[in-house]
């Protein structure tokens, strides 16, 4: 919500701020990276095109900030409140817990398109891809980061390990299977990720 | 290699086939899918573009085949004899040879550009996508497969698993990195995949 009490020119500039989010991640959902343009941000958010080019420097900077104020709304949703992975002491528990909420959020409407547009746009374009790692996906995978560390310090992942690469046994399955379209996402699916990796395909 | 005994017009249509396949990867991974067109093609190849219409009937037809093709020149280089995946009874061993030799094919120059510019059209065109998936990526999912199904025969991977899943462990990482540019890549990086996933995180 805005303050009440912000005088109008806030007010004006924080409505602007969200109708050029909004028309930036719709129009790249619906034309692609490349075919969307400041021009049509601006056309379609209502402002003229110098207010977009007074608060960003490029097109990559203000879809990368659509996407980040996309993933606060998100974080603020009922079942959302930390941003952090949840720590009850069960690490399968917990894992699966955040995998099933990404499930969720990698179909929700408002996110699936525009976030394709953008991560098809990274694997030909190393530049843009590694901001957008660098600034939506590297902070996500660090709280796995942190939610392994602890359990190593409690003994549920041995310690040896690097936790930064054990996370993508069961994060990067889910992420190819939505990317490449290699198989079906369901819960059951990315439960049954966790178990294989914590136990581990041989034997016991 | 041609057969010398055929006759003229079959050797000139492998050499056509040849300079198109040729011409249609170079132009994607130079120009992206989208900007690719049969006519750009027909002129670099130096042939018709109704000599491309007559053997195929789309543009994701040729590339398609173009790339099976490049798969299949690579099956024929030396270390490559065999397109399945080895089975010298050493698991971990098997599985880190190979993803050696896919992490080098990643890095191929005569693949990287055009396999990226497939790849990234797949994210946002599912029909593209699934059709990839189908015709290239499955069939090499389909050889760990093969050789996890074989493991669990000899009591190296435990039988409840789904291999089909199982793999996902270690390749997948693998193509996110190479993908999404997530983090390096190399032949350490793709040995710890395969401890990881066969030994698991938790302690045993």
């Amino acid at each position: 919500m805005v303050d009440k009490s912000a005088p109008d020119a806030t007010r004006r500039s924080e409505r602007a701020r969200r109708a050029i989010y909004a028309a930036a991640l719709e129009l790249v959902g619906e034309t692609g990276y490349r075919k969307t343009t400041i021009e049509a941000i601006a056309a379609r958010a209502g402002v003229g095109k110098q207010t977009i080019y007074r608060w960003w420097p490029s097109k990559a900077d203000v879809l990368l900030e659509a996407f980040l104020d996309l993933g606060e709304q998100a974080a603020r949703l009922p079942g959302h409140e930390s941003r952090g992975i949840p720590d009850t002491g069960d690490l399968a528990a917990d894992l699966k817990s955040v995998l099933r909420a990404t499930v969720d959020e990698l179909f929700d409407p408002r996110f699936e398109m525009p976030y394709r547009a953008l991560a098809a746009e990274g694997v030909v374009n190393e530049k843009l891809g590694r901001e957008f790692v660098g600034k939506l996906l590297e902070p996500q995978l660090q709280l796995y980061v942190r939610r392994l560390r602890a359990a190593q310090d409690t003994g549920a992942v041995r310690p040896d390990l690097d936790p930064r690469i054990a996370l993508e046994l069961f994060v990067s399955p889910l992420a190819q299977r939505w990317l490449q379209y290699t198989g079906p996402i369901s819960y059951d699916y990315t439960d049954t990720l966790v178990d294989y990796a914590l136990h581990g395909l041989a034997p016991r």
